[in-house]
Formats: structure tokens, C-alpha cells, sequence
């Protein structure tokens, strides 16, 4: 097995190709837009999602060249709701993986276009190559994908999260909003890249509960690194929950006992692995990564 | 045949309760933007992307009970546009059914996610229920769906629309705006009904030449509506594409003109339709419609 830093830069270097070869070529019309998509998609970030779609892939002994678009649907999930999350009628924000925020460097207009047409292409690509065995399982991916980024999934967690600033949440509400808001598009990643293969009950079970710890953790670690690591590191503006009187784990937890929360959350992502032997290597080192990563 | 208006009032009332059906109920978590998502969809609307969809059901024998779902997707597609083209980053609009706009009666944060979270909807709508002959098909209808909303379909017409306020655009430039801000998302609804059927190949070349001019037909009338129509009458402000000086087809064409161009799509439209035979009779009621409409 090639070292784990190795695998994670193949994966991402493989995972800008993808999606560069699947966004529109910024010369085709309308440029503006397309230019603007490939802004926000291209040249960063650290694509923990498709790392867990390659990873659990693995699991279920997928062919990579049908995870890459899979993953790289859920990373234009994910990347629309950043374009969005970012505007001034939501987190206002002016900074985003060391760049100005797509509605800075373009404009309001074009972030909210933006932001729509990536979420199109997920799912144009989710339907345009044969990623399962069979068409069945894929439409079940793309229902998959459509209720994780939905009300009920990621933009229902975004909602729950707007309506929480200023208010005091609980541990029980604020894990609530994370299961959606972060947790659902984490899910989703893992057991899409698991379906591009063959993925029995018991395994899907196991990558189901994984994957649930995984997002916890994800945000647990999150919320620790907005209290304490600066702006340059993080590459989007730090201290921001705090400044916006936001409930965070570390706000709920204390940092320390946050960071004790994260171990947990770890050590249970890894036992619920336990059952799938070796091919679950790498989801094992992406949960150390999520939980020991410093940006 | 039952008459045209019992025929669309019945197509708008089962897509009025099929729409209620899928949208979730606004005492699910989270409760304001379930209540702002239904608000945007429910109780108003032409529903003609709808009536397309079943009128193209009727050419290809479609089980009407599939074909209310493929309708309810589009129909969700159509309303976001709607939610996130009202903002005010985008037409700044405050009236549209007769209703203040999403972000005026709720707020703006939630209008971005009513709008994300119903193109999320339309295809876990089009994904999670049979509507083909085989899963296949219904793979390339979420597809058809995907490219029609996206950069090169109708957000991309958005984009071309946005780049055009105060520009002097021709005629071809016009109509490939159109082509992409309306005609995509009709073209589709007229695709996506036929394939709840059989579509032979001349089916779908001669559905195609049809959607492509009752497209036309319907941005064409539109301007003369917004040109000439009382608020009161549309439902939306009137008179606003000359207000923001957007060209239109009355704008570069003189009213008349324009009146005189949507009969001659009308024309082509039926002819596209005279290999289709009886079946069809519902399609040619519908480009009468659309030609015809006051509101």
C-alpha cells in the first residue's frame, strides 16, 4: 500500500482532472459563468469528500474510474453550497480556500448562478456515465445524492444553522443541524463510492455508521480549528462562529473537552471498520486525517 | 376528448396535490424553509411546463400516474428559477403569483435555500419513483433534466440575460438567450413527459421541432404581456423589461411585429406536430394557449 500522503495527493490530483474535464471550458458560452464555476470548483481545497468516496470504494472493490465521477459529483455538491453559504444574504464572507469568494470576484448575480449550475452538474454527471452495475442502483445514487444536499440533508442543515445564531442550542440540537448540514454529503460520499462496486448489507451498515462519526468528528474539528488556528492557515477568515455568536462544540464542549470528543468520535469510526478487514485501510487513516488535520 | 379548459384545470389540480404530496409538510424540521418551499410552489402558477409534459404523455401513450411525477420535477426546476431570478442580487422583484416574492415575505437567506433545496427535490422526485420502461431511460431522464437546468441550459440563460441589461442585443443573440433562459426547461418538459412512454426516433425529432418553437412562442408573447399587461393581469410587475432596458422581442421588433411572429411559431409548431395524428391534439391545443394567453 503506497503511504497514505501519497494515495491522498493522487486522489486529489486525479479528482482536478475529473472536474476540470467535466466543468465547462470557460471559452464556451456563457464565459462568465463558466469561468466562474471553474473558479469556484478548481485549484483547491482539500477534497475530503472524494477521498472518502475513493476510500470507500475500496471497501466494495470499485473501479476508480467509475468513484472519480462519482466523487466528483459530491464535490460539486459541496462546492455549490460554499459559493452560496458565502453570499452576503448568508455567512457574508470574503475569503474562501486563500481567495476572494466567488461572489467577490465576480458578483452576487453570478455566485447565485453559479452555485445552481453545480448543483445541475452533479447531477448531470451522477446520470452520464455508467457508474454501477446496473441502471437501478444508479438511479439509486442519484436519490441518494438529491436527498443529502436537500431539506431534509445539507440545505436543511444550513436552514437549521441560520436559524440558530444568537440562540442557545443544546449538544442534542447542534448535533442535530451538523448531522445535516456536514454529516449528510459526508454519508452520501462514502456510500456512493461504496455503490460503484458491490456493497452487501452488513457493509453498508458498517460505512453508514462510519460514516456518521466521520461528520461529527469532521465539524467537531472544524469548530476547534475556527477557535484556535489563524486565517492564513485555514485559508477562509477564522474566529467566525465566535464573532457571529454561533454555538459550536468548542462554544457547548470547551475546546479541550472538544478535542476529547473528536478521539471518540475516531475510535468509533474505526470499530465500526472492524468487520471489513484490510480493504477499509484507507477510510482508517481518513479518519486520523480528519481528526488530526490542522486546516 | 373533454374540452381544453376541463383538461388543464384537471392537469392542474392533480399537479397541485402531487406537488403538496412531495413537498415536505411545513411542521417537518426545518419548519420555515418547508413553509417557504411550499409557499414558492404551491397555489399558483400556469403550470404550463406541466401541461406540456402530460399533453406530450398522450403522443407516446404514458401512464398519466408516471407522468405527473416527471411534471412535478420540471415544475420544481421552473420555481426555483423563479425564487432565485426574484433576489435581489439577480431582478429584485417583490411580486410574482400575485404574492410578495420568497425572499420578501420570508427573508433572503431563505429564498437562496428554498431555491437550492427544490432543484435538490426535483431530482430525488425524478430518481425515486418508476417512471420509464426501464431504469436506463430513466437515468437519461435525469440527465435531460440536469443539462436543461444547468450553465448550458436554463442558468446559463440566466447568465447570458443578466450579461445583457442595457446591451444592444440582435435578433439571433435574443433568441439564443431564450433558447437556453426558456427554451430548455420546455423542451424538456415536452421530452420528459414522452419518455414516461415509448418514443420512437421521428416522435422525438418532431416533439423536439415543437418545443423549440412553442419555446419561442411563449418568450415571444411573454414580452408583449410584459409590454402591454397590467400588473393586476400578470400577477408580476408589468412593464419591467423596459424599465431595466432589457431588449425583448417587442423592444426590437415593434409589438406588432412580434404578435405577428408568435403566430408564425404557432404555425410551425402545429406543422411539426401533423406526422403525430390524433394524439397530438393536445399539444396544438397548447401552443393555441400559449399564443393566446393574456396572463
Amino acid at each position: 500500500m503506497t503511504d497514505f500522503a501519497a494515495w491522498t495527493q493522487g486522489c486529489q490530483t486525479r479528482m482536478e482532472s475529473v472536474l476540470a474535464e467535466w466543468l465547462p471550458p470557460a471559452h464556451i458560452a456563457p464565459q462568465r459563468l463558466h469561468e466562474a464555476m471553474r473558479y469556484a470548483v478548481l485549484g483547491g481545497g482539500k477534497r475530503v469528500r472524494p477521498l472518502l468516496a475513493f476510500a470507500a470504494g475500496e471497501v466494495t472493490g470499485a473501479d476508480t474510474e467509475r468513484v472519480q465521477h462519482a466523487a466528483a459529483a459530491v464535490e460539486l455538491i459541496h462546492a455549490y453550497s460554499l459559493v452560496h453559504d458565502d453570499m452576503p444574504a448568508m455567512d457574508d464572507d470574503a475569503l474562501r480556500r486563500g481567495k476572494p469568494t466567488v461572489h467577490v470576484e465576480f458578483d452576487e448575480a453570478t455566485a447565485l448562478l453559479v452555485g445552481d449550475a453545480l448543483q445541475s452538474l452533479a447531477f448531470d454527471i451522477l446520470a452520464s456515465t455508467p457508474l454501477a452495475d446496473d441502471a437501478a442502483t444508479q438511479l439509486n445514487m442519484v436519490q441518494l445524492l438529491a436527498q443529502a444536499a436537500g431539506s431534509r440533508g445539507m440545505a436543511g442543515g444550513q436552514a437549521i444553522d441560520l436559524a440558530s445564531v444568537g440562540k442557545p442550542l443544546d449538544l442534542t440540537e447542534l448535533e442535530f443541524m451538523h448531522i445535516h448540514k456536514t454529516g449528510a454529503l459526508i454519508r452520501a460520499s462514502v456510500l456512493l463510492g461504496a455503490q460503484c462496486g458491490s456493497v452487501p448489507d452488513a457493509t453498508r451498515t458498517a460505512l453508514d455508521h462510519y460514516a456518521k462519526c466521520i461528520g461529527l468528528a469532521f465539524q467537531v474539528v472544524d469548530d476547534v480549528l475556527d477557535a484556535e488556528a489563524p486565517t492564513a492557515t485555514l485559508g477562509k477568515t477564522a474566529g467566525k462562529d465566535a464573532a457571529n455568536n454561533k454555538p459550536t462544540y468548542v462554544s457547548l464542549l470547551g475546546a479541550a473537552r472538544a478535542r476529547e470528543l473528536a478521539q471518540e468520535l475516531r475510535a468509533d469510526a474505526h470499530a465500526a471498520l472492524d468487520s471489513l478487514g484490510t480493504p477499509a485501510a484507507r477510510l482508517r487513516q481518513l479518519a486520523d486525517f480528519v481528526v488530526e488535520r490542522t486546516f
